[in-house]
C-alpha cells in the first residue's frame, strides 16, 4: 500500500515531519505497507505523479491538493483516472476560512476527506486507508 | 472526555455497533476517557443536548448533525456556545451527493470534519479528539 | 394500505374535516385499505413518524410537509429511508405563492404531487396511491 | 365543460388511451360534461386554442404543456387572458428530473397542479376540475 | 414605408382600433406611406414574415412581440437580418409586472421602444419612424 | 395584552433578568397589561406556542426566534395565522454579522424589528406593543 | 401641465435646442400647456424638485433621469410620493448599452418609457403626456 | 447627546411632529440631553453633516437614511468615521417591502436598527441612546 | 442514412448551397446513405419532423437549430425521444457569441457538437455520421 | 495639465498635507505643469466639476471618487464625455476590503488605477499623467 | 501547416494512435502539410509551446487543452497572442458531462469546436484546418 | 531590496525593456537596492520562486501574474506565506477587459496595486516599493 502525499507552501521541515510521523506509525502499529512521498508546486507535476500510480501498483493515495484543491480540474481527471482509493487531507479546517476555499474539486473523486486536526490528519488518513484497503483485501480473499 | 453522537436516519442496529465500537477502542487503546451516547430526530433536543455540555463537564463533542447540518443555523449557534472542541463526522462522502449537501454550516464550529469512511469515521474522530486533548492538557500542565 | 398525514397551521377543526372525508371515500368507493392519521408541529417527530413505517407495514404516505415541504432536509431523508410510496398534497397552489415556496425538498422522494384543490386534494392522493398499490400488488401476483 | 389536453412527443397510441380513459371515467361516473381533445407541437397553435375558449363556452380546461411548461410567457398569457379554471397535469414528477424542468412558467395561472401520476394524472384532473366546477355552479344557484 | 404589428392575446377587437387609428394618423398628418398588418401566435410565423422584409422593400417596422420579448433568440436574429429601422411597442409598462418581463430579448436589435401608452403606443412608433426615415432620406439626397 | 419570548442558547439567568426588566417595567410605567413568557429550543413547540395564542386572548407578541429567524417558514406561518401584532427582537445587531444572518424570514410577518440594543430591545419592545395596542383600541372606542 | 426635464452630460446647446423644440411642438399642436424646465447633476436637487410638484400644481411630468435611472431609489421614491403621471425618457436605446443600463430603478413608479429616439423622445413624451390628461380630464368632466 | 435625524420625502409638516414628540419626550422623561435636527435630500448633504460630529461633540445620532439606507456607501463610510454611537431607524418595516430594501448598507455601522413602529421609532430610538450613553459614562466615571 | 437539416436565417441560396455540397460529398466519396432536408421556422415543425423519424427509419441526423438551440427544450425531448445519432452543427462559433448563446439546450442529446466552420460544418458532420454509423453496423454484424 | 482630487472623509489637515506633497513633487521634479484642487461630499458637485474640464482646458485628472467609486455611474459618465486621461487613486487597497469593495465603476473610464500606497498613490498618479501627457505630445509634435 | 496536439489522462497507446491516424490521413487525401506533436500535463509547458508558434512558421494549431479547457486564462491569452487559426478538440461531448464542463475559456480564441467524435474528432480537426488554410491562401494568391 | 518581475506572453524584447527602465531608475534616483528578475509560464515555478523569497532575504517583490492573476490561489497562498511587502502590476487596466479578469486573487495579499499604464508601470511600484522600504526601516531605526 501507498501514501502518497503532496504540495504545502509551509516549508521543508514540517514537511519531514509528516513523512517520520508516517514511517513511525506504520512501524508502531504494524501495518504491512510501504509509504512513497511526493512534494511538487507544479499541478502538473502533480497529475503526472497520479498518472504513474497506473504503472507502479500503488494501492491508495493520501493526498493534499493545498491550493490547487478549489481549482485542479486537471487532478480531478487523474484521480478518476487511477481509480484506487484516495483520501483527502486538509491541514486547516478549510470549512473555517475564505468562501472559496469552502468549494472542493477534488473530493468528488476521492472515498473521503480529513481535514482540520493539523498534520495528524495525514496519520487519520493512514489509517482510514489501511482499514479500507484490508476490507477489500478479505472480500477478495473469500 | 466525553464523545458524543447524534441523528442518523439509518435504524437503531448500526447505532448500537458504533457505540460498541467507540467502547472498544477505548478499552484497546487505554484512553483515559468516558462516552456518553445521544440521539434524536429534533434539532430543538439536540441543541438542548449540547446546551447541557456547559453543565456535565464534557471535554468533547464528536457530532453527525445528519440532514442538520446543512441548514441548522440553532445547532451552529449552540456549538460556538459550549466553546470545546467539537469533531464533525459524515458517514458518507458529502461531498459527492446532492449540491446542497456540499455546504455544511455547523463545520465552521468545529475544529474539524472526517466523512466518506462509513461507521469507522467515528472511531477516526474519537482518535483525533483524545490526541488534541491530551495536547491541550499538557500545555496547561507545563 | 396507509395513509398519513401531516402539520398544518390551520386549526384542528378542518383537520377532522379532512379525516372525516377520507373515511368516508374509503367506504363509499369500497376501498380495501386502513388509515393512519398523525399531526405534528416538530419537524424531528415527523421524522420518527415516517421511521416507523418501516415496522408496522405501512403500504403508503400522503403527507403535507406544510413549511417544512422548502426547507427539511431531514424529512427528505426519512422519505428516501422508508422507500414506499410516498403523495405530497398542498392545500393551496404553492407555486402561485412568494417564490421560496416554489421549491419543494421533499418532493424529489416522493411519487408525485397535487396542490392547489383545497382539502379535497387529500382524497385525489388516496386515489393516485390506492390505484399506484393495486397495479403494483397485480404485478407481484403474476 | 372541457377537458382539454396538450403536446407530447410521447406517439399517439397512448395519447388515444388518455383520451379513452377520461370518456370511460366521464359516463362510468355519470359526469355531466362533454369532453373535447387538442394535442399541438407547436406553441403558437397551443395558444391559439386557449384564446378560443372564450368564444366556445369552454368551462375548465385540463392542459399538458410538456416543455413549453418551463419556457412559455405566451401560453401563461393566454390561460391568464381566458380566465377559467385550468388544471395543469405532468406524467412524470417533474420536480426529479434536471432542474430546468422544476419551475413552471405556466402554474401561476393554473388553479393546481397533478404531476408524477403517470397518464391517470389526467383523471385525476378531470375529477378535480368537475369537482371546483360544481361548487362554483352551486354558489350561483344560490 | 410600412408599419407592421404583431401577436396580442387581447382579442381582434382593439387590433382593429389600432389598425384604423394608424390609418387615420397616416391620412390626417398627411404621411407619405403606406400600412401593412401581420398577427400571428406564432413565433416561427413571426420569424418569417419579418424575414420577407428583405424582398418586399420594407423601410421599418412597428413590433410588439408580446409574450416572445421576453424569450425568443429567433425574433431577434431575424431582426438583425433584415436591417432596418425597427421599433418596439408594448401596451403595459412591462417594467412595471413580473420580473421576467422586465428584460427584453429583441429591443437590442431595434432603434427604441415604447411602452405604457396603451393602444396610443403605436401612434408614436410610427411617428418616430417616419420622423427617423425622413431624415436618413435628406442624408442621402443631399 | 401579552408580551411572549423565545429561545435564546445564551443560558437561563440572562433570561430571568429579562423576565424581570419586563416586569419592572410594568409596574413602574403603570402599564395595564400581564405578561406570559416562553421558551423553547424546539421550532415544534413555538410554532404550538404561538399557535395557542388563538385561544387565549393574547393581545401581542414580542418574539426572538434566535436562529429560526433566519430559516423557519413553520414560525413565519405560524405568526401570520395568529394575525396580531407582533414584534421581533434581536440582541445583537444581526446585521453586522455573518451574511446569513442578515435575512429574516419572521419579520415579513411583524409590525417591525428592534435589534442591536442587548436585553434592553426587549423593554423597547414592549414599550412599542403597548403604544400600538392603545392607539388600535382608541380607534375601535370611537 | 408641466414637463419637467432633467440631468444630461451633453452641454447645454443640445438642451436648449430640446427646450426650443418642445415650446415649438406646444404652439404648431395647440396644446394647452405651459412647460417648466429644470437641470441638475446632483441627485438631492432632483428629489427636491420632484418633491416642489406636489404644491405647485405640475400636472406630469417628463424626466430623464440619465445615471440615476439605474440607482436611485431615491428618485423613485419621489416620483411615487407626488402621484402624477410620469414619463421616462432616455436619447439612447439603454437596452443596447452595459448590462447594469438595462435595468430602471424609476420606471416602476412611471406610466411609461421612450427610449432610443435621440431627443425627439421629449417631443413624443410630450405627445404621450398631454393625451393622457386630456383622457383624464374627459372621464372627470363626465 | 444630540439625537440627528435625517432625510424623508413626507412632507414637512411630520417631520415638525416628529421633532416636537422627541422635544416632549426630553422634558417629560427629564433626559439630560439636547437635541440638534437636520434634514437633506443631498446624499453629500448628509454626509457633510455627519462629519460635522467630529468637531461639536456630538455624542449620538438618531439617522433614517430613507432611500439612501440601500445604497449609499458614502453614508456608511461617514458613520464610520464619526465613531460615535449611532441608531437607524425606518418609519415602515423595510423587510415586508421589495427586495431592494431589505438589504441596508449603512446599519453594519449602527449600534442597532428599529423599523415599523412609525413616527414613534424615533423616540424609542432616543430612549435606546439615553440608555447606551448612561452606561457608557458609568464605566468611564468608575 | 439520413442527413436532417434545419432553420436560418440566412435566406435560400446558401442552403442550397449546403444541399448541393452534401450531395457532392455523397458521391465524391461514394458513401452509401441518401439524404433528406428540411427547414423551418417554427419549433413545433422542427419537433414534429424529427418525431416522424421513429417511423421512416431515419438513421442519423445533422441539425442546426439556430436560435432554438438555446432555448428549446421541446426540441431536446424530441431528439431524446427519437433515439438515433444527432450531431449538432452551428455556422458560426457560438461561444465567441452573445453570453446566452454560449449554452445548448439541444446538444446534451446530441452525440457531438461541430461549430465555427461556416458550411464546411455540414461536410464534417456528414463525415463524422457516416463513420458512427459504419462502426455500429460493423458491431451488429459480428 | 491640472491635477484634480477628490471627496474623502479623512478630515482636512491630510488634504492638504496631500496638496503640499503635490505642489512639492511639481517643483522638485520640475514638472512644467499647474495644479487645481477640488474637494465634495456631493456626486452631484463631482459631476459638474468634471463637467467644467470640458472648457477650461484640463489636460488629465487625478480622481479618488471614494464610496462614490462603487455605485456611480453618473460620475463614471461624466469621465467619458470629458474624454481626457484620468487616474483613480485609492488610499487604501480596496480588493482587500468588503466584496462591495472590490468592483470599480469609474476605473472602466480611467487609463489606470492605483491603489493601497496611502497618500503617495496622487504622487505615483501624478508622475504616471505627466508621463502620458509627454508622450502624447511628443507625438503630436512629430 | 502544423497540426499541434495536447494534455490526455488517457495513457499513451491511444495518442500514438492518434498521431497514427493524422499521419495515415495526411498521405491519403494527399494533404501537403507536415504535423508536429505536443504532450503535457503542464499547463506551462503548453502556454510555451504555443508560445514558440511565432517563431516557428505554424500554420495552424488542433488543441484539445483537457482540464484546463474550463479554467485556463493562460492558455487563453496564449491562443490570442500567435494569431493563427487554432481548432479545439475535446474527445467526449463536454456539454453532456459536469455543469462545470460546459464553459469552455479556450474556445474564445479558437475558429470553432469539435466534440464528441471520440479520437475521429482530430482527423475532422484536420480537415477543418487544411481547409481553411486552403482558402486563406487563395485569396492571398489572387 | 528586490524587484522581481512574472510571466508575460508578449515576447522577451520588451522583457528587456522592462528590466533595462527598471536598472536605470535603480541608478538615476540613486535607490540602494538590487534587483533580481524572474519570468516563467508555470504557475509551479511561480509559487517556487516566491517561496525562496524566505530563504535569500528578499525586502520586497513587484509581481505581475499575467492570466495567474485571476484564478491562482497557490501564488496567493504563496505569497502570503512569505510575509513582505509586495506590489502588483498590470500592464493593461485590467478593469477595462473581460468581466473575468475585473476580480485578483493575488492582490487580497499585496499591499497595492498599479494597472494601466503600460511597462511604466513596474517602475512606478519600483518607486512605492522603495518608499515603503524607507519608511519602514526608519520606524525600526528610532
Amino acid at each position: 500500500m501507498l501514501g502518497k502525499r503532496n504540495p504545502e507552501v509551509y516549508g521543508y521541515d514540517s514537511l519531514d515531519t509528516v513523512y517520520e510521523n508516517l514511517r513511525t506509525k506504520v512501524s508502531q502499529d504494524n501495518l504491512s505497507c510501504s509509504l512513497d512521498f511526493f512534494q511538487s508546486n507544479s499541478e502538473g507535476e502533480i497529475v503526472s505523479r497520479i498518472g504513474e500510480a497506473l504503472f507502479d501498483q500503488t494501492n491508495g493515495i493520501i493526498i493534499n491538493p493545498a491550493a490547487y484543491t478549489h481549482t485542479s480540474i486537471a487532478i480531478r481527471d487523474a484521480l478518476e483516472a487511477v481509480d484506487i482509493p484516495v483520501v483527502e487531507v486538509h491541514i486547516s479546517n478549510i470549512h473555517r476560512r475564505e468562501e472559496f476555499r469552502h468549494h472542493s474539486m477534488t473530493v468528488a473523486k476521492c472515498v473521503g476527506q480529513i481535514c482540520g486536526f493539523g498534520i495528524h490528519g495525514y496519520e487519520l488518513a493512514l489509517e482510514a486507508l489501511v482499514k479500507m484497503l484490508q476490507e477489500q483485501e478479505e472480500k477478495f480473499t473469500l
